[in-house]
């Protein structure tokens, strides 16, 4: 580095008893009490004491400062040391105060409120930890996939036509040219199985979701993967539980602060996650339906957790006619599919299965379906040119990491989440 | 696993010597001698050369076959060995062939045609090897940065207002809105070193560029990278160096065999890259301009691999009037600024510089530039309440592929480019 720098993080004090150190961050909290001042240092490693003698410095919470002092043990203070006879600096003072107080357990105010003053709210250490465990989960997501010989991609957002499905796209003015934002890497993961056999993306896709729920965004991070020379769906759920261990594990590792501070449970990823047909869970439900309401998503999850011990289940062999037409039919029982939905806590996380890989299933099952197959020409191409049995899965990251912080809304666990009615900031 | 694969990659054949294996992949050639008939057959790993007695099966090239046979060692062979005794079993026949052979040196197309074609065009070695370089410097990217204290995050791709430059965004309708595609995650990225001092970002952004050049694209993938409590930019040069010198360490081990098909040269990245200011650089050039020319990045980077014996250089100090308003000017002269170019191999790699950090230096910016402050509102928000001295710099993605491995067009360094001209596949 050019500059060495001095400075120490508050996470880093405790192994610095009798030093003298420079520690830097935001004002968190301003306590005076009769003969001292506590001024609690807020930095990305966590929080740090500063004891000054009489009133101290008379700056408002969020001044960003510069401290030097000695490190000191008191088993009274937070991680057992404090720094004493300190001298402070302002390297930013405030030009007003925050909207709402940023120490206390929880930030007091709605999520609204939260959400359109993003920049400061998300400084709040129980919001910022939500996204540290979404970037802990990414990175395990990535690591274990280079792990099994994936290849990362990065894929066009705009998209000429439509395809996937007509509804809830965005469109938008190319160049002159009618353009839509993609709602999926789908086709575009597909064909990369002919070039990489096995490859990953992470990155944003866009419905123009015209609900307002708790779970809906018209953005969010997709974690996408597509792996080829498999035997059947199975051999996707497997890649799918070792994904999803990777990202328990990330966070376990990488972002165990913020689990201590929310005090996340992190869930068990069985060896084998338990799977039920989807038939089987119709009538175990004792309904019949082409798809799963959220209730029986639930009821499924609390039918895993006490005939499996598992958060997790797996749900196979969705009927063809819910599902898009380039999944894989279930050999003998062609009104099924070789396609999964996997749940976690009751709620479904990832979609996936096996893919028709032949070009004159393709032909057919468009056929079928009344559509022509112009649109998808370049996907086709893939087909036409030898494609081998493959499959893949998506998963939604802001989702996954509401279920595992137990959120109540999709947004907690969205820095700037964009939907319906929000636009900015 | 569920399903445990017998497969072996073809580069995994010179260690199972006298052993029966299964190989799975594309016929990439097949060539018929008197007696004998050789079918290579590729996968994501390499190639493997199959021997079969007589005309031997009778598949046009990329059908998908999956080959038992003995490895047997031969020195005339690929890595020395061949598959001999060979079961052939086709996995998918073609529909038809493809445009343009795969298995000779070039692809035998022009470039347009290339992309056009890109689902079949990429299985080419050569053309696939240069996205598994890209792969290997994003990782590269994201581990040095993980290991300084960075923190991912995932920013909107769609803004309520074309804040950073009025010119060249996408719009689109948001549910009845009028929105735009982000040009940079520049703002978001900002106010976040408000929460956790130090983020990066790898993903998308969008430049209605109404240029049609060999590195001008409409969509890229911009690394992103901005950190609090520095002293002034030369910490975000640091960090700038740290990054590059992980990406070629990361291309050097994880795509070493796509590094030794394309002979890709790999960069000596100096301890200390050298830097020289704007008005020295023009002294040298003999000009008097407010920005670099693409001549004079290229003589500058002569002169630095001339001097310094590096293929690297920054130009630090632009002019202010040529950055944008939150550039922090050079202290002591106000019309230079605290930012910089990184220049590999005379070109332009990198972007960065130190920001303004007070609320009242960016009312003071923008009235400079007669702009309100109106529409900056949430990202002012930031300013007001605290925020540390800080920096960052973006990295494009293409532009750095393409000069690593000395393309002619940053399109070789897309999969799926997307430009004034060109909206699929």
């Amino acid at each position: 580095m050019i500059h060495p720098t001095t400075r120490v993080l508050a996470a880093e004090l405790p192994g610095r008893v009798g030093e003298s150190v420079e520690i830097s961050g935001w004002l968190h909290r301003r306590r005076g009490l009769k003969s001292v001042t506590f001024l609690i240092l807020r930095d990305r490693s966590g929080l740090a004491q500063v004891v000054t003698a009489g009133g101290g410095p008379d700056l408002p919470e969020e001044t960003v400062l510069r401290v030097r002092g000695t490190v000191t043990a008191n088993p009274q203070a937070p991680d057992g040391v404090e720094l004493t006879g300190p001298e402070v600096e302002v390297l930013s003072s405030l030009a007003e105060p925050p909207p709402f107080s940023l120490f206390r357990p929880t930030v007091p105010a709605a999520l609204p409120v939260v959400l359109d003053h993003a920049p400061v709210a998300l400084r709040h250490p129980h919001l910022s930890a939500v996204h540290r465990v979404s970037a802990a989960s990414v990175a395990g997501f990535r690591s274990t996939l280079d792990g099994l010989g994936f290849t990362e991609i990065q894929t066009p957002k705009v998209v000429s036509s439509a395809t996937e499905s007509g509804a809830n796209v965005f469109a938008l003015d190319w160049f002159g040219e009618r353009a839509y934002l993609a709602q999926s890497p789908q086709f575009f993961k597909q064909t990369m199985v002919g070039v990489f056999e096995r490859v990953y993306e992470t990155g944003p896709v866009f419905r123009a979701e015209p609900h307002d729920t708790a779970r809906h965004l018209a953005q969010y991070t997709s974690l996408d993967a597509e792996l080829g020379f498999i035997t059947d769906h199975r051999e996707v759920m497997a890649v799918v539980r070792e994904a999803v261990a990777g990202m328990v594990a990330a966070v376990a590792e990488r972002a165990f602060r913020a689990v201590g501070l929310l005090s996340v449970e992190l869930p068990r990823v069985p060896e084998e996650i338990p799977w039920i047909h989807f038939s089987e869970a119709m009538r175990l439900l004792g309904a019949d339906e082409p798809d799963l309401a959220p209730a029986h998503e639930r009821a499924l999850g609390e039918w895993a957790l006490r005939e499996h011990g598992s958060e997790f289940l797996f749900v196979v062999g969705y009927p063809m006619r819910k599902r898009p037409f380039y999944t894989h039919p279930e050999p003998g029982r062609p009104e099924y599919s070789n396609s999964f939905d996997l749940l976690f806590r009751g709620l479904e996380l990832v979609t996936g299965g096996q893919r028709l890989h032949r070009h004159e299933d393709y032909l057919a099952a468009l056929a079928a379906r009344g559509e022509s197959p112009e649109p998808y020409a370049s996907y086709l191409a893939a087909f036409a040119h030898g494609m081998p049995p493959h499959g893949g899965f998506a998963l939604g990251l802001e989702r996954w990491t509401t279920r595992l912080t137990r959120a109540d809304n999709v947004r907690r666990s969205t820095l700037f989440p964009r939907d319906l009615h929000r636009l900015s900031p």
